[in-house]
């Protein structure tokens, strides 16, 4: 069945997400009794694609939807002196200026509707005791054959045809892949992940001193690999380079952003997001355990299995101590 | 003049910035012969606000532009198993359903086209020596009139009307306010500036394990007023709170955020926020200088004072030694 005979026949249940800043929605809904999820996200303005690569002076704005010859109706919200604020209607056409992206998923499962679903964050100190207690047994279950799809990429060719650049070297190897979050084109957007050949580190937590010179090595190389995989147009100081704590998987892996990357939501946020050059940098003063020695703050969804697994009685504990609520007051949304 | 008279006066000249992530766009042109900027965001999607704040499961769907009422036609790209991707078109109306939010500047200085033109970023690494050669004297010039209107704030009363919270303290105080960039309204955007009253820390430089408690107790108590403020919707630890390095002013503040707050850009990304958290874990171990002693690496553009009066110049002379080039390769895009 196609998009145009499903949406119709969707019914609405609840609002899973909604982004101010994105402009994107997630609706849960039923179509023929079973689950459907409905993701919509708006399109950003169009202006005359084929200059693209032009210098801006060379920016025409003559086709019917570009730039500002889409505006239709206009209304003044307010004025002050040199400013003006309004809103507006525009010209839309399917083919050419449609206004929004689409995507269903239908039948959804529970993982899906869960994944869809804004949770609520918390934001967790992990002390060098709660990593030994909590988040090392975790880890425990996310390796092996958690992370098999990770050596099918390193030794087995999958995914051979997205690979970037190829480092063999067993000690300061990496391969480079564009992460799914990346449409490969726009290098505003370069979104790239490079993955190490050794399977000694599992997380920011395994890093210490004798592993700075390492790091150093394999982020320069890094570095120029991208600058050189796309033709210097993008200059190796114009990348940020961070590791998350926690990552979604536990072998060592590098997340190589467009500095002037914006809106990646969470992946890049302070609390999530720690600079390469950070962590070595930090290497000089954390003694010989590294990052073992250090307390970690990070934000956690309500949905991870860290913190349903312990994490939540460590923070509940923890915000007492401080004097701090550790929920809504009751009633309030009843 | 009113918008409706003046959008239509506008001739195009280049597009300054465009952001497929916000779907935002802004645009140089002229409106009788005098500069103007339009500023271009696409709204988000509704849906029916009379039922904010009820559980989801209440929500219901019934508006003519709520949830996915507003489609009109459709098209499919591409169909594999379960999931569907697709285009479409909305329905408009520019009372109710407005598609974007349109702004105006005219007529507009060098300043505000400088300010909405998309600049290269790079990432720099700030040794102790490069602070006190380029950064201090920077600082010096920044302090005094420059920044009157945070005494204003302070000790005047100016923006009261603005102030969330006022903890007069002299030691431990602050003055909290919501950021030009919140609406105020939207608690998931929740973004809020706490100004401390001390007049003595000038920027994260200043800050040394003899500040470690104080930044201690003013996190805690920033965490605790502002989910008080907010009638405890918002618990102490669903807060982000970061400070920037380099600052936009240099009289010590703490940005405060709704943990799920996505999209601020480069604000709140790794390279430019800090973790308040983890500045004070850091100052376990930086010895009595603190920050003074360290290298730190962030992200800056090329119209930043600063790269323009020396970090440009350290820059290049880094790169050479890493053997990374300093520029495009000639010739690209001519």
């Amino acid at each position: 069945m196609s998009l145009q005979t499903l949406i119709p026949k969707f019914e609405f249940e609840q609002v899973l997400d909604s982004n101010p800043q994105t402009k994107t929605m997630a609706l849960l809904g039923k179509i023929e009794s079973k689950p459907a999820i409905i993701t919509v996200e708006k399109t950003n303005f169009t202006f005359d694609e084929s200059l693209e690569g032009v210098l801006p002076q060379g920016r025409k704005c003559d086709s019917e939807f570009s730039c500002i010859n889409a505006i239709d109706k206009i209304s003044t919200i307010t004025e002050n002196d040199i400013y003006h604020w309004g809103l507006c209607t525009l010209q839309q056409d399917i083919e050419k200026n449609p206004t929004a992206k689409l995507n269903l998923i239908w039948p959804a499962t529970e993982v899906h509707i869960r994944k869809y679903t804004q949770q609520q964050f918390h934001l967790v100190e992990e002390t060098p005791e709660v990593y030994e207690k909590y988040v090392v047994p975790y880890i425990e279950t996310m390796v092996g054959d958690r992370i098999k799809w990770v050596r099918n990429i390193l030794h087995e060719g999958a995914e051979a045809d997205r690979v970037v650049y190829n480092d063999l070297d067993k000690e300061n190897g990496f391969i480079l892949l564009p992460d799914m979050k990346w449409d490969g084109l726009n290098l505003d957007a370069l979104y790239l992940v490079a993955i190490v050949y050794r399977e000694d580190i599992r997380s920011l937590r395994d890093l210490n001193p004798s592993r700075q010179q390492w790091l150093k090595d394999v982020s320069l190389k890094i570095r120029k690999a991208v600058s050189s995989s796309y033709n210097h147009q993008i200059l190796p100081d114009e990348l940020r380079l961070f590791i998350h704590y926690q990552p979604s998987y536990y072998h060592f892996h590098i997340h190589v952003v467009n500095i002037t990357h914006q809106g990646l939501g969470d992946g890049i946020a302070a609390g999530k997001a720690i600079l390469v050059e950070d962590v070595i940098e930090q290497l000089n003063y954390l003694g010989p355990k590294g990052f073992k020695n250090k307390t970690i703050s990070y934000a956690i969804g309500e949905n991870h299995d860290l913190w349903k697994n312990g994490l939540k009685e460590v923070q509940n504990k923890r915000l007492k101590e401080l004097g701090l609520p550790t929920e809504l007051p009751a009633g309030e949304f009843e």
